[in-house]
């Protein structure tokens, strides 16, 4: 496709959510839910003709040569289908967050001063393969009363663009504004870069996917970007950590999901406690499939593990590989996790009231855990919700991403003729 | 300057400034208002110093023919440093926006999760001529315990860089950590680009100039940035106003300091009204030598008005000139504001409640009025005792940026051995 046709597709998208965004923002909650209900029962009716899409894209899939994992992860069938529809049910139970009023304040020239939260107004979701994406996206936008802008990878073209078609049909049957919940519809890389930079139209913009996609997505964006890299999480095991409990959450960091953002990918362990516990954890991990990229020192007491290179240190593995360092103290470990990591969750295992403080003082990340998996960041299990991402970032949102962070706020000011 | 040796040395900064983010952090309200109230006696007592500097800037500002007004902005006298050290004291009695317990939940499994507002970081400030934005912004950061680094204009280097020496002298004796308050030492305009790029060492960018200063900021950087591009405000006449009240504020709206970003650039009047309120306007307008750019509408009622065109709707004149137009409804005011305006302050002048209800929800600003000035939009008028800034971005911060703005939130998670 030429750019320039690009451009006028992406900008007459960007003119219409702008449009709708206004309209959305004066939704009341119980019209914007009304809709939700409408799209999760369409998407169910609709399974066959969304299965029938899906099934383009998977056959394209397998031609291209993708992955089983990625095969899979393309795939629509009934129960992905319910999971979807159940998804957007769900949000029709959480509390709006637009309109609340988060501060008055009345000024002794007699200005009352609101300030009140609205929806940010148009967001742009840049993601890769999962075609669910476009659903729950949609919903929380919708939720939180902004229009979006859904640009999917061409592996789920098909699948994404049906679900984007009926979403609409159901919503605007139900009082949808026109252009609330547009897919692009081409997938050339190029599009990429002119949707986020359409300052005029565009609030926000969520990449969501490998760190090439993202680190692309910042190097072009002149609209904020929401975003996390890559998810580089510690668990720290202080000299005075309750043994059993300190083998049970490196467990559980590393090998309960190790796919994810927030498994641990390196345990730092302090060198009092390094000759006992070093030995265990190695039986534990090794007995779970686990394989250990050490320094020195731990090659040294577990002579099984691999010795471990600079670029450990900051590696996202995302799978049964675990760094581990032995560090002379807390100050230390601290040192390691804010250089190396990627401020996302780390965790301390400690009964030391003072090491522990330190821990949760100095790591500069969205998620600070003591005696605790760095498996629970997430919108879910903090009571969210729901979850649009999760952010690694220090601005607007950090750590888990619910409804009120897909919204901003306004001041209301109301005087009777106050002039300066 | 040779750009790897900018790179270098930015860098360098940027390390420090990390390093001393980290130390910000842990420093208790009482030892950062010690440093403030050491900076501001620091400066009181260096003022010499400052102004033999700051002549050095008058001198070569003549050479190349800056304007008068320019040089005004540029000039230190006793009275602007006197100032600018009150400034650093009246922060020392604002509340430390450090530490707050923004939200606790204690989820079925037990655990509890704290979000508590910390320090951004280190803070990139770039900005134009004045030399006061040097201690302002260090001020404000270290209250808010971030480290920043401050790129200032050509102009105005001699004064910065004597600014930046005394307010480390004074700090550094009194417990400010090495790197927290940095100057860049050149002006060469490729070191912005660099300073905006440095995503590990900086954590949010604050652009302080002209729109290509902004721009140009906008355009490079990959690190967050909070900025507002221009001010074109508008008050709206309702056909229901009180048309005495509405004379002062539209005067005060555009007259008060038409140099500043909250005042009126687009007075919109409803139809209804437009014969009686467009005559005095007009009187009590060119009165105050405003120049008049009316649509057609409002020439033919007022002659002496000249012709708007299309540019004027969306020009911030920052002087005595101001476009009119005629609507027909508050709709289409409001249609206007949104499609022209720059989101920063908009008000009505009404006495009716449907209408101004509807503007309130409609108006897509940081700040919307009902009979007031636009010029309220400030952080001290808001009871911010201070501002860094007024964004019209939506993320993050909005409006007129108190202390808080300068912070973000982490989770605290502590648990008992708690596992997914």
């Amino acid at each position: 496709m030429a750019i320039e046709d690009m451009k006028n597709t992406l900008y007459q998208m960007g003119e219409k959510a702008k449009i709708a965004s206004y309209k959305l923002a004066a939704m009341s909650p119980k019209d914007k839910d009304k809709c939700l209900n409408a799209m999760a029962d369409a998407l169910e009716l609709a399974a066959d003709e969304i299965k029938k899409e899906n099934e383009k894209d998977l056959v394209a899939g397998q031609e291209k040569g993708l992955s089983q994992a990625m095969l899979d992860r393309l795939k629509l069938d009934d129960e992905r289908i319910k999971g979807m529809a159940d998804g957007l049910r769900i949000l029709t139970t959480l509390e709006d967050p637009v309109g609340k009023e988060l501060d008055t304040i009345v000024r002794p020239n007699g200005l009352k001063i609101q300030k009140v939260s609205v929806p940010l107004g148009v967001i742009g979701i840049i993601f890769e393969s999962r075609p669910n994406v476009t659903v729950d996206a949609a919903g929380l936008c919708l939720k939180a009363g902004n229009a979006v802008i859904l640009r999917g990878g061409s592996e789920a073209i098909h699948s994404n663009l049906a679900l984007g078609h009926i979403l609409n049909r159901a919503g605007l049957a139900t009082g949808l504004p026109e252009g609330a919940v547009q897919l692009v519809p081409f997938t050339d890389r190029e599009g990429v870069g002119i949707l986020c930079q359409m300052d005029n139209y565009v609030d926000l913009v969520i990449p969501r996917g490998g760190e090439g996609l993202i680190r692309a997505v910042v190097t072009q964006a002149t609209i904020p970007v929401i975003k996390h890299y890559k998810g580089v999480c510690h668990q720290f095991v202080d000299v005075s950590a309750d043994i059993e409990m300190a083998l049970d959450i490196v467990e559980n960091s590393k090998c309960h999901r190790p796919g994810v953002c927030n498994a641990m990918e390196t345990l730092i362990i302090h060198q009092d406690i390094a000759e006992e516990f070093s030995a265990k954890v190695a039986e534990r991990l090794f007995g779970r499939g686990v394989e250990l990229r050490g320094d020195s020192s731990f090659c040294d007491l577990v002579p099984e593990a691999l010795e471990a290179s600079e670029g450990d240190w900051s590696e996202e593995y995302l799978d049964l590989i675990l760094a581990v360092r032995i560090a002379d103290s807390v100050e230390s470990a601290i040192s390691h996790i804010n250089k190396y990591g990627s401020h996302h969750s780390d965790g301390i295992i400690s009964n030391e009231r003072a090491s522990i403080e330190l821990f949760l003082n100095q790591v500069d990340s969205s998620t600070v855990y003591v005696n605790a998996s760095t498996r629970f960041t997430d919108g879910g299990e903090f009571g969210m919700g729901c979850e649009i991402g999760i952010s690694t970032d220090k601005l607007h949102a950090r750590g888990p991403m619910g409804l009120p962070e897909l919204t901003t706020y306004k001041y209301l000011v109301v005087g009777e003729g106050q002039i300066r």
